[in-house]
Formats: C-alpha cells, structure tokens, sequence
C-alpha cells in the first residue's frame, strides 16, 4: 500500500500497474493479485489507509474558525501533488464494479466523519440549524475547494473559504438558533 | 475539432493524439500542430466550440425554478459521457503553460458567462441579496453536482439539487431583499 501511495504521488493513476508496485514492495505481483484483484481495489486502500485521507476537524467551540481550519486542511490536501493525484484516481475509475464502489463509499465516509461528528455536536449545541446535516454541509463546503483544485484551476485563498462559509451561512458570529435550556 | 471531442467522448484524455485526431479528421497532423501546439490547447478548443460547453439558463423570472432547470442541465451534462470525458480532460491538464491557463479561464468564464447574466439581473431585481456575486454563487452550486459525478460517485438527484439550492438561500419563495422603488 506504501509503494502504490507512492507511485500514486510521483506518476499519477495511470503509473500505478502490478508490476511496478511489486518491484517497489520487493513482493510478487501475485501476492498483490490475491488481495487486491483490481487496480481501483488496490488504489483506493491505498488512498484509504496511506494519504492522509481522515481530516480532522478541531472543536474549539467557535463553530466558524474550527470550519475554516478544516477547509484549509481540505484545501492542503487537494492541491498538494499526492492529494491531486489520489482524486484524479478516484475521479478515473469511471467504469465501477460493485466493489470499487463499496470502496469508495467508505473511502468518502471515512475521509469527513470525524468533522461530520463535530457538526453534529454543533448542531445539537444550536450552533447549527436542528435540520442540518452535517455530511450535506460538508460536501457542500469541500465541493468548490475539490472544483478549483481539480477542475476550473482557480486559486484557492482564505478570501474563497470565507465567501464559501458565508454562502452556506455559517459566519464568523456563532449562530445559536435556539437555546438548549 | 470535431474528430477531438468524438475521440474524447469515445476513449477520454487518453485517448487524443495528434495521430488519432489526424487519421478521423482526414488532415496531417502538422496541419493540427501548426494550430494547436500543445495537445491541452486543442481538447480545450474543441471543448469550447464543439462540446455544448455553454450552459444556458431560462429567464422565467421564478429564480429558484430557473436555477433547477440549469442545475438539471449541468447535471445531465457532468453525468455524460462527452461531459464527464470533457471534464476529465481539463481535470486532467495538472502542469499548465500559461497558453493552456488562460484557455481554461476562457472555458469556464464562456460555460457560465450566460447564467451569470440572468443571475446579475436577479440580482438587480432584488431577488439575490445586493452583494450577491454571480459567478460565485454558481460555482458553489454546480461544484457539488461535479463532485459526485467525477469524484465521489454518489448520485445525482432533484432532491440534492433542492438541498443545494436551500443550503446557498435560494428557496422556491421569491427573496425580495429590498424593493426596486
């Protein structure tokens, strides 16, 4: 999984074959057939287990600040050469079996559920809206951070992460829309 | 051109080459070197002129209904095959000479340029708040429909589409945030 996370930073999705990965693990490629039968198999435990995948969010209390420090982690990660490359892996895998979707569900899930946890805890703090879901907040607030780095090329700066929250109504000013007692 | 998004929908990035697109266009492919030096500038010309890059946005003068319409087409768009591979491709171009920089500034600015408008007016007929940004409130709401499509995998549905549009403030009631007179 070191090796492919590995060829994954330094030649993209498309440098990844079972050959290269064995010579770099010093291993047969058959034993890397037996565990991971497929190359989206074998890229996304790699993803999931050796990039960095989980981002934490921080619980300080101030609902906005510990959001902008997730999003300029988020940000870190999708314009850093190994971030870029392991979702423009994912991104490749068009053609999905079962499988390689079941993994890449629980790569997305296991990416943002720490931070998911925090939103619920906000929320139910009143920090949030009681209606908010905390994985819909986050895939919104990460979308246009993963377009720019991915997608359009823009630049992504502090100003953008601001504007971002703002649009999806979490302000600097903590939002308590009801009390708890 | 023409031959650069068929061979794009067909094979995707990948799949271009000089030769390819000069063989299906009938051409030498100095001919298309001469025009295109670098294989980005010519997928994304073809991107832009050939591949219903503009995504229009009705004036019905129900804003919420006008941005779903718009909303369903970027969606059929990223879910297609020609608009995924076209994605894809410009996702594709990671290390950017300026030459290829200022084609992809055009392709995005020329895909929303439209929409923008019609949002402008909104806008201006108070339907936005006054300091409403319109490219930016769509690149917030198309972002999330390119991160499941090319991303995340997860499906695209009216129900996300309404959730998107709640969660940036646009409701099926008209916002009148200030009257005109």
């Amino acid at each position: 999984l070191g090796a492919t996370v590995e060829l994954l930073a330094a030649h993209g999705y498309d440098g990844i074959s079972y050959e290269a990965v064995a010579d770099a693990a010093g291993v047969h490629k058959t034993s890397i057939y037996r565990w991971w039968p497929t190359k989206p198999d074998l890229v996304l435990d790699a993803m999931l287990t050796r990039a960095e995948a989980v981002i934490e969010m921080p619980d300080s209390g101030r609902l906005h600040a510990d959001l902008l420090v997730f999003l300029r982690e988020v940000a870190d990660n999708v314009t850093s050469p190994l971030g870029r490359a392991v979702l423009l892996a994912t991104a490749r895998a068009g053609s999905d079996t079962p499988e390689t979707e079941a993994v890449r569900r629980r790569f997305w899930e296991a990416r943002f559920e720490r931070a998911a946890e925090r939103l619920a805890r906000a929320r139910d703090a009143g920090e949030l809206p009681a209606g908010t879901d905390p994985m819909l907040l986050l895939e919104l607030c990460v979308s246009p951070l993963h377009f720019r780095a991915l997608i359009s090329g823009q630049p992504i700066d502090d100003a953008f992460l601001h504007e971002t929250l703002a649009a999806l109504g979490v302000t600097p000013r903590a939002r308590r829309v009801r009390s708890r007692r």
